[in-house]
């Protein structure tokens, strides 16, 4: 079928090729205008303004909107709404907060327009491995999208069948899920993230602790010179923790064991604030997600002020002086006291 | 080659007949003689004591120890350590503490006898899956004990290779690494649980954030019944978080979504518990499987002496009366002042 | 100097009285004819309705409204805000959210009303002890109402005094900061909360460590029983550790060492989330303060969702059958091959 | 009564001084015979060495060591135990681990030896507020040592006594608390401190979310400037949350607002681990413990491996790159979308 394409990013251009690729038509917009000739290469329709797209494409239109969630995301919305016709309809694939999705529903409703919301998965490996999509909107719209959805998803492909799924929505086994009302789709992928950023936390500290072992300050019975490449690589096979980030981190390491062009400032976006936000107004604790968070928002900061008023309570209770500068780890990360093998005490 | 087993349980059965399978030689005890019986029916030589399964292997032999971790694991290694003789080799395949690898090799040393750990996972997959074993000792004994571990280890598969591993050692793909010296098995299969704790947290606080986005503290029009079942489903494929344990969660998913044949009460073993001390040791942050074992701690208590701490501070400076009973859970999720839309408030 | 006061519950009732002892009057009105004529007989001017309380106040008034935080708060603002004049001040003392003082303050300025938020601390002390009041609002109106915050604020009493504070407002000393514009009252208050929770986590799980330290799991020489009452006590002088806090765990203790006349739920209130809230919003990471609000949610279940997961998760790799029970404590705070001493072991 | 000092460091200089002041005698060594040389011109007896101190004391002798923690103060007691005579008492009030002082205490009463272990807190200012001791022996001989302690102590001073105490131990509400047997006073002494550490975070993270309420981030009508002085002092009075480490803060505060003259490096000592270890041994959950424990660990590192594990996953699935540079907090901390007000959005 046709689609309109709005965004031609990293994650636009891909699910335009993909489209492609599947025998759909595209139509696309970007405010780079060299994108859009390049995609038209490729045999898309090219548009040289949101007017225009809405002009190439036939009624009931269907236009996704594939870009950074926030103020652009809403004004191209704003700016759809006006130029669409009844029965049209806006997708949404971006990052979007869930409750943003269901306030331009309601907008968009009185002009009888429709919205969907695509929580859309894949980053740069989606072409090829298509596309997992938590899709929030009314059953009839999803239902006319479907080919679209159907597309983009990974299919079965040679992913094991799950026993006991007999009868259940088939679209589910091939990557793609009709979540719920306008909301769902992107408050089940705002979830997705928030445990991605767990896992990763999760392996990060494994590996931080291997890493580690090795250090001056433990006992020298005690040290291990640990190979973190190859112990990410055999846990891909037999372990109970393979996982797809754990195959990322694996090549990563093959490459480069010591991941010494990353500076360690890890960013964060919308989704896995939104996650704890959630568990908060649910009084669900989320101890793990949001530590994973934490972690984040600390690798950015060079010290906390919360660091310096430790600092002053100690110097006024016990008059410590913090080292100005980072210590000799060997030193701070073991007090003799408490590491020293019980033979080498007594 | 032939390899005495101690310890015919869940584990220890399952490598014996994996081992057999490969065309390996077994003598097996167990303190059960019915479970050697048993395996002496489908080809293993079976043995009345470990004097008996001592006479019975070739030297210099192998004797792999599977039995919990703990008191009979130690008095069982020292008893053989009293029967082998030089050049023999124990193999701990359990889940022993790493520290009292180092201090049993270092005593056996003075008869010359040898100690391999083995950190094996797998549980009860393994048989047919393939083991992942991280494997601490002297390179000579490693080696000698090679065709046993290529033999339990899951080999390559239908698993993507890793690029970039070109030159190193072709063992790990395929699922077995020695990762040092004597207690680095063990040291790695500690991590590799640690990871699993918080790994399994960071689905379980998601999952639980998706089943209580229906709660009736909620505002109506922000409320989704989700299908926790299919959620766990479409992530399989093409998300950024697909694993193996979001495979083993589909499953159960699928066949019980409510999940309500679960207590909710979670045990942990001492991986968990020594990966947050190796932390420690390392002055790690380790914030994410710290969490996850906490969360095991509270799951297992129906209230802490901390939480009554709690409510006696709050009545002695508020006067608060905390309630007697487990409060509707729709008031305690969301005080009314906390998340009415705005434009309900205004 | 003359002040309406709306809500006269456990702080109204008390902030009145407080007042009135300092030479203030008060017109006072509550949903409850029979609280609004106790204190009349104490000397208030009691009003039937909030129509009757603006009558009975000399322009420009001032009304403080004492309400729970939400709905009622709301109505009761919006109502004065259509029977008071052009001059006169609504002064929020509840535990309203900073973003609506905020938006608020905008809407009562369009017709010249003037708004002050104060976070205000002390609960059933704050008549004996006076109150901590953190103020939001333009300074002119502020300083009109000093006359009534001097009153309710402790003053300087015994407690020693800052070095360093010379030519800094003397009214912080007193107890009462004018933190900034609308807004930064309740801003300033919710952080107080935040870190109140905090506090009191700290003291309940290390008081946890102490109780716990006798379980059977642990090796009987490492057992301890110890005092929880005496403990609290004595660090009450020359620890580092004192505060009020401190001091009411100590008299709660003093009284019932067992707490056994708590459930152990604990309830929290909008402040502590918010901050939370806020901490994300500012990318602060704020473990502590968010730990101890989720050990309150926590408190408040019985099982959480996310326990099932992890069980259903444990059954499908390990095989590992949950108690349907609460275990034995003894057996599962303590894995027998993680505690036993080194010299029982070999 | 008559003690022997070994150590005169910053604790055991001024401990000293507080038992002449209070009409005891004592025998005081270092290793630094300036010291000794000082104290001795205060009114001390000086000793040379070891041999020479136990030589100047009267049987049944007492000898305080006061050493850091760990390998000297394990040397020092072990000589002491060959110089001593049966029923001579040797107390340690350092920061000694409590199974350490189980183990001493073994091996001296072989030679009946008897030993004591005191937690003694108080830092610089307990000369002059008196030391809070937590004390672990047997009854006979901490009743023997009663008089020092009672000096040492605070005694009840102007703090208000807490109600219901009548009938239980004076000593208590003087300051010092004999816990339990060998080992308890250090027990909860190191309970202590974790609580220390927690309470420190608490209020380190609400000044950190106070401090930060200004960033540009935040949309501008959210924003406050506030003094973080003047909130660290008014809450000293009538709110919720005094305490002597609050007093600390606000002074350190007062003369320097921004603390710019700490690094933001945070040292902890081995209480604060061991804390940690004992929940864990336990089964407490301990999350604000922990946290705060792993704020400091964090605080030491320009950034940790785990940091660049996740970059390293974020750059394979996404393509992320993360900055090299400490990026524009502004930026970083409030993603576009996430942050501005949704009239700003509509």
């Amino acid at each position: 079928m046709q689609l309109g394409m709005v965004g031609l990013g990293r994650m636009g251009g891909n699910i335009v090729r993909r489209l492609m690729n599947g025998g759909h038509h595209a139509v696309v917009y970007d405010r780079d205008p060299n994108v859009v000739e390049a995609l038209t290469r490729e045999g898309a329709a090219g548009a040289a303004s949101l007017d225009d797209l809405v002009g190439k494409l036939d009624a009931p239109r269907a236009v996704w909107v594939m870009l950074p969630a926030g103020q652009i995301t809403e004004t191209t919305i704003e700016t759809l709404g006006k130029l669409l016709s009844p029965g049209d309809v806006i997708i949404d694939g971006g990052n979007t907060f869930w409750q943003d999705d269901i306030r331009r529903a309601r907008t968009l409703k009185e002009n009888n327009l429709h919205y969907v919301d695509v929580g859309t998965s894949g980053g740069i490996w989606g072409y090829e491995r298509g596309y997992c999509m938590m899709i929030g909107g009314d059953k009839q719209i999803v239902d006319r999208l479907d080919p679209i959805f159907a597309t983009l998803a990974p299919g079965i492909g040679e992913i094991p069948r799950t026993p006991g799924r007999d009868g259940r929505d088939p679209r589910v086994e091939r990557g793609y899920l009709h979540a719920g009302p306008v909301g769902a789709g992107h408050f089940v992928k705002m979830v997705h993230n928030g445990i991605e950023y767990g896992l990763m936390q999760a392996y990060a500290e494994g590996f931080d602790i291997l890493k580690n072992a090795n250090i001056d300050a433990l006992p020298s019975e005690h040290r291990f010179d640990l190979d973190i490449a190859d112990i990410a690589e055999v846990w891909r096979r037999g372990s109970v923790i393979p996982s797809w980030l754990l195959d990322l981190t694996a090549s990563a390491l093959a490459s480069n064991a010591t991941l010494d062009t990353y500076s360690g400032f890890v960013e964060d976006s919308g989704e896995g604030r939104w996650t704890i936000n959630a568990a908060i107004e649910e009084a669900v604790p989320a101890e793990v997600l949001t530590s994973a968070l934490f972690a984040r928002f600390r690798s950015r900061k060079e010290h906390t002020f919360a660091e310096k008023i430790l600092s002053a309570m100690r110097a006024g209770f016990g008059g410590h002086k913090e080292p100005q500068q980072h210590p000799d780890p060997a030193q701070q990360a073991a007090p003799d006291h408490l590491l020293k093998p019980k033979a080498e005490r007594a």
